[in-house]
């Protein structure tokens, strides 16, 4: 049997590009899509058992082994994106070894074999996304529903303020910059925290619920927070009816489909029990959650806030147990996709201190830093209420920017805003407080144990009480 | 939290594409594969639910739904490379009432979306390969081995032959193209095949081994076959010497890895048992699967002959039944799309005879369907030894030519070789074989099943008396 892409590729493969090469060049993206995910899962399982070996988060490990990798260091793993061109790639050297590509198609297969590895990162955070929603309790989360939402909002404002302020009246910067690196420093990585949170066996505690659930909100506002820099940047002035329009909509979207969830679940057993065919309760599964996916982008809010909506829908069902079952391996095999990809596009060259622009850079991002991790430590005594939490957990909980930072500093740079050093402040300052966060957390949770124990030894003690 | 495709395509995110509008496209192309993928779940589900219904096999109902998603009716899922263009697709129209993209950036969603979906399906039928290769037992496939490889030089040579010399001597045609549809005629679709065995639980009777083992070996045929036509278009003669680096090299990469697949199998085991974090062992497996099928291609043999070898090897392990077990929800994630999008590739317009071509394509077409039915039927008969065979099963399971034929057609298209008339009558077998195969093998089974089972019932006895 030969590819199928042969026959496809044949005739119109690219729109503009359509040349006699992209016959030679479409079984080829394929050899390179197989070839780069035989290297992340490698660096994912490498990465991950060397880190559990320590003690430490798997998914620090597999972010490690994803910089390894990536740009930094091997360049097995790079992205057009980033500026790399074809001949960076060692996936694309191999290639070009075993088939003797031209030019042309080198290009056409480097930059398609990417474009597929994105999507599937992107798919594997849409169903880590749905995976913890499936893994959330509605009920917990409704609990914790207004102390997150405080969390979430403290996390945004206090750094958001003291960061532009700070480089306005410290380092003398003009406002638009400070804003947009201001606002770079509001976002909070649901996916990095909830992925160790769980591996810590934390996520369904009030803690973690709280950070997830601050998470959530926090992405609610990031994107709004973006889109006001992002037209601020653009004209100069803000549009006010749009971020009404990002507020409303986001919020009637989370509320909305876990109420109009309610009756959708009844149907989606009776529809997963009639089902007669392999496949029966995963793909209905995954058709809800990419529908929702893509409602919730439609809407211009984000593809993954869907995707954790349907996972809380269906965490309601009896299904839920055996759909967690099979959602698994489906998890296993995409998630990896995505640390490993976060962690090969991030540029360490921008650390070398041995160019100007990097050193004045380094001294913002520590100043950056400091502010990123102040500004969300603090949002944990925001968290009121009788129950004794872990207040140092969620301030840690909320302080790695991840992949939501990079995107703030990559319309930023692509915008004209962010000049070189800010830029690579804030690439540094991303790379930190994602870097520090699993292992303070593990100490956080670690530490407090005990007091956390007790804790539950006294709510015992006064449920028996009642 | 952002999706990562806005921050990397700001950059460049096509090679010779990189505009403006790079940044409102490609988050669009996640949107357009959420959406696709949805309609891809939807039809299948519907397609294989409604076939199981009137008794027929699943994937039947599978590949018809995309035929009806597909470029012939709803036009829910076309590809950029029959000639379709952004416009023609349903996905990307309401992506465009979405975000109103420019013309530039639909063209560039519409080839980058369509590119990861044929990506998926073509990931769809290695895992596929698999599975097929972790159910087949390595030792059965040998007892059957020579039979088998009979059998496939029979379902080769025979169609081949009286192909060629049908359409030259009753069509009046010239040699170039008639051996051309005559090398389409020699193709089987193990993927199709194989998935109707497993589901009339048959993959592992002695029937069902010897066409798995007798399509694998066709699969290596094939390859030999299309390179020699192929360099016959182009040039004019044959290149021996690459013709025997194929036979060479196809056998010896499949006798090769079970070989060493003996020893590795331990280590394996081992690896996996070791491993502490998630997915210890279907990413492992995955490592292997991948790296055997981008060897395969490496090699220039096929990359679905790796995935299969693969799969062979592992069966021989402790860990086959866990490992079988997670597999199976990423195969009910992944092989649907590959058999939607084969048949949401097939035109059924080229069945419209009221165009001249289609006319003339439809006379030809009825008889490359007469010789591609009896070519593989007798197969059945080439079967020896004293075992009590269901000779007809065999020869109907040699019978789908699928996507195999497809690509047979679209490089005699792409080469200039094939007129109209005659694509249309390749296409035209290649849609009835493939959809008269499934209900004619149940039948087949079905209708020798008290035969089948007297056979049995006297190999027992025999064994007995022994």
């Amino acid at each position: 049997m030969m590819p199928l892409e042969s026959i496809f590729h044949s005739q119109l493969g690219f729109p503009l590009l359509a040349t006699a090469s992209d016959t030679e060049a479409a079984p080829m993206v394929l050899a390179g899509v197989l070839l780069s995910l035989v290297f992340i899962y490698l660096a994912s399982k490498l990465g991950g058992e060397l880190s559990q070996l320590v003690n430490l988060p798997p998914v620090l490990g597999e972010l490690v082994a994803g910089v390894i990798v990536g740009v930094s260091a091997l360049h097995l793993l790079v992205f057009p994106e980033a500026g790399a061109i074809a001949s960076d790639s060692v996936v694309i050297t191999i290639l070009q070894k075993i088939a003797g590509l031209n030019p042309e198609s080198i290009g056409e297969v480097f930059a398609s074999q990417s474009e597929v590895i994105s999507v599937l990162a992107e798919l594997g955070v849409i169903i880590l996304l749905f995976e913890i929603g499936l893994e959330s309790d509605l009920r917990e989360l409704q609990k914790v529903g207004v102390r997150a939402a405080i969390v979430a909002t403290v996390g945004v404002v206090a750094p958001f303020v003291a960061g532009t302020l700070g480089l306005i009246l410290i380092f003398g910067m003009p406002t638009i910059p400070a804003v947009f690196a201001g606002a770079a420093l509001t976002a909070t990585s649901i996916g990095i925290t909830s992925k160790v949170l769980s591996e810590l066996g934390q996520l369904k505690s009030t803690e973690g619920q709280i950070i997830v659930g601050a998470a959530v909100i926090d992405d609610v506002l990031g994107i709004i927070v973006l889109a006001v820099v992002a037209s601020l940047a653009k004209t100069g002035e803000v549009d006010i009816a749009n971020v009404i329009y990002l507020i409303i909509s986001a919020t009637a979207f989370l509320l909305g489909s876990i109420f109009l969830g309610q009756f959708f679940n009844k149907s989606f057993v009776a529809i997963a029990e009639k089902l007669q065919t392999r496949g029966n309760l995963v793909i209905p599964a995954l058709i809800f959650a990419f529908s929702m996916a893509f409602l919730a982008h439609a809407i211009h809010l984000e593809a993954i806030l869907g995707a954790f909506a349907a996972g809380l829908v269906l965490d309601e069902t009896d299904k839920r147990k055996e759909l967690d079952q099979q959602i698994i391996p489906i998890a296993d095999i995409l998630v990896p996709i995505f640390f490993v990809c976060v962690g090969a596009r991030v540029d360490l060259s921008v650390l070398n201190p041995s160019s100007a622009d990097n050193r004045q850079g380094l001294v913002i991002a520590a100043f950056l830093i400091v502010v990123a991790i102040i500004g969300k430590i603090i949002t944990g005594w925001a968290v009121f209420g009788k129950e004794k939490v872990n207040r140092l957990a969620i301030g840690i909980g909320m302080i790695p920017r991840g992949e939501v930072g990079l995107v703030f500093a990559g319309i930023g740079a692509a915008s004209g805003v962010l000049d070189k050093p800010l830029q690579a402040a804030i690439i540094i300052m991303v790379i930190l407080t994602t870097f520090i966060a699993p292992p303070l957390l593990r100490f956080a949770f670690g530490s407090e144990e005990t007091a956390a124990q007790e804790a539950v030894k006294e709510a015992d003690l006064a449920s028996t009480n009642n």
